[in-house]
């Protein structure tokens, strides 16, 4: 084989945590791990803030079991960043750290799991490394609840994050219509600018639980409108259960929530939250109804134990796919996952350009979303139904999830 | 057999509902259709509202297969009420409407699950009919995620949220450890005066993910030491993960979250929540850390997919054994759960007077708690850790739970 390139593979975990990051991790891990032409494997702590701090654990001093329950554990077990690379051309010091670690622990093989701003770190890694005439095949790895990057059908840690979502809604519709007073609800999701998060609340209308309202990213946010939406319902039923996206914002594209304050997350996204009970004390103060909000925080994101076995396989096969196509050298590139068929749902991954997901988003399509922009159509459902199914085969040890146990060896 | 009472059976739930109150209701309504002694099978809706208006269903005209579908539903199925009743001396016009009902229906079964408040109204009740010389036979089923009841080892509920309380208390654990900067996390459980939830969290250390303070009602809060506290663990290690219960309060008396308003649950009860906002704020200003309140709200009493087996199964038998004993001739008394081993667990059901669970409520040991007041000792773990074992049998259908479709006719 002309193209064997032998030297040691280095992977690291970015941006926010979701439920199968991991099973992402173990893909890559595992697959390096048992091929030949890579030497060692090693894993950045932190992302690539590993890499520039000379963080770097030893993945083949793991022992097998525990490194297998990484499919069984959510987050990310090597520890992640949000730490945004300048530009080489403007400052090319962190570019240099990096290549001096390469060099010296022999690395060949680079692999970046993370969303749209991962891809970007990824892709300039991989330009800089062309630049400078250092061989190593560079691969971005897909990952992210808020399921907006562009080029794949979809991202590993949505199917998770929906089954979640639409799940807890469900759960939450039983709650919340229990007494025969009148109740309203707004439960609040992630997603910064895509509505795929709060979409899949939708999806609880298949255990006949739809929440009666939905707003998303995508549609200018109209707060007499919405209060009007939410009074007919709740004058007509005494009830009504509403979920929102935490980034939806007016036309002139303050965020609802308001909550825009100094500390940011590092790549100058205002941090959200809080939006439900902002949006349930305006209620209150309108229709004098009993209003509960509800954040879903984290939980949404980590919730393991409520992963799909769609998800899981698929975070794994990403994985072990980007090792695979590597090895045959394929580089600068980002697995994607296209859909091969909806009933039986079916998926394949292939390669797209990593400059593809770069810092662009994939929004909900309009024609999704219903005509008053407050709901979601029959197109959405049949997209992110199949990718919520299946139970992933969680390990448990005291009735609790048991969770990879690594050694985290320094090298 | 000379105690034999012919005659219909009506059930009710009361009070918040519970991830398994309506697996107490398929032990009742499947014991009581199966009964010679008992001609007809009723559900009043909403508690004893249905009752006092006239809502009540035929559950012998449900289908068999979406009865055993009760097992996997959250949230009472018949609806629920926190209504008061008042005493009859004072006051009996809802005695008389109810013995109207009773002797309409030829009622001489009467099941009421719920918590104290609901035992205190179930008395109520017992001590009525008898005093008009109304054969009934009165049997209150315990139920509360708050395990709050005396007179028993604990509460159908609470183990299924305990399990869902540490389940989460985990997986966040994993999500606010991921990153190398500094976080502060508190997570909010329900509780209002007992700390029996809010301690649950301490089964994550099972999981090697145990928060790092616990505080519970019972101990008087010192917002100074708490803070101490928190900034000391903060400084040490860059991370902090809290649970508080929404019912702490200081010495003298006043709940932490101030949130007293004017809405009350018909109970004079103050109605909490937001707590982890205000202490997450307090902890901001005070360390300048990055904080992330966490309320678990309404899902840690609805959360059905995390159910323990244990809770499952003892909820059925709870109702189960008191349509038994009713049946040879048993009154006045509630069900209540004695552990006879702990390793293995094993329970069994007996019968307790209602008046001992009536209106009083059962705290966490001192000596369970640790001495500083902010965490729980191994003899809280031992009690908890055997409720919240076992994978229920949850069916699925659509990737979401199948809840019970009732047809809930009116008679």
């Amino acid at each position: 084989m002309e193209n064997v390139l032998k030297g040691a593979a280095l992977f690291a975990q970015s941006g926010g945590p979701t439920a199968v990051i991991n099973a992402s991790a173990y893909g890559v891990i595992r697959t390096a791990l048992d091929s030949a032409a890579i030497t060692n494997v090693y894993g950045a702590a932190n992302g690539i803030l590993g890499v520039l701090n000379n963080k770097i654990y030893d993945m083949g001093a793991e022992d097998a079991d525990e490194l297998a329950r990484l499919m069984n554990t959510p987050s990310s077990e090597l520890g992640s960043c949000r730490y945004k690379l300048k530009s080489a051309d403007v400052d090319d010091t962190d570019y240099k750290k990096l290549l001096d670690c390469f060099r010296r622990l022999e690395v060949r093989y680079f692999f970046y799991n993370g969303g749209n701003d991962s891809m970007d770190t990824c892709n300039k890694i991989s330009q800089y490394l062309q630049s400078v005439g250092y061989d190593c095949r560079v691969i971005g790895i897909p990952k992210t609840i808020d399921n907006d990057l562009c080029g794949t059908d979809h991202c590993p840690g949505f199917g998770s994050a929906a089954r979640y979502i639409a799940t807890s809604v469900a759960e939450i519709y039983k709650d919340t219509h229990v007494y025969d007073t009148g109740a309203v609800t707004v439960v609040e999701t992630m997603g910064r600018h895509a509505g795929w998060l709060v979409g899949a609340a939708a999806l609880a209308g298949l255990a006949d639980c739809a929440p009666d309202l939905i707003y998303l990213p995508e549609i200018a946010f109209d707060m007499e409108q919405f209060l009007a939406d939410v009074s007919r319902i709740y004058n007509a039923t005494g009830k009504c259960l509403i979920a929102v996206s935490e980034g939806i914002a007016y036309a002139n594209g303050d965020f609802v929530s308001e909550a825009k304050t100094s500390s940011t997350d590092g790549f100058n996204h205002a941090q959200l939250g809080g939006l439900a009970s902002i949006l349930a004390n305006i209620i209150k103060e309108r229709t004098g109804a009993k209003v509960r909000g509800i954040e879903l925080s984290l939980l949404q994101r980590c919730g393991a134990h409520l992963a799909s076995k769609v998800d899981l396989d698929e975070a794994f096969g990403v994985g072990k796919f980007a090792v695979e196509r590597a090895i045959v050298g394929e580089s600068d590139k980002m697995v994607v996952i296209r859909r091969t068929g909806n009933a039986p749902y079916a998926s394949e991954f292939a390669l797209e350009p990593l400059s593809l997901a770069a810092n662009s988003e994939k929004m909900v399509p309009r024609e999704w979303i219903n005509e008053a922009g407050n709901g979601l159509t029959q197109e959405f459902i049949d997209y992110a139904l199949p990718l919520i199914q299946g139970e992933a085969n969680r390990a448990t040890e005291h009735g609790l999830p048991r969770f990879a146990k690594l050694k985290k060896v320094l090298v």
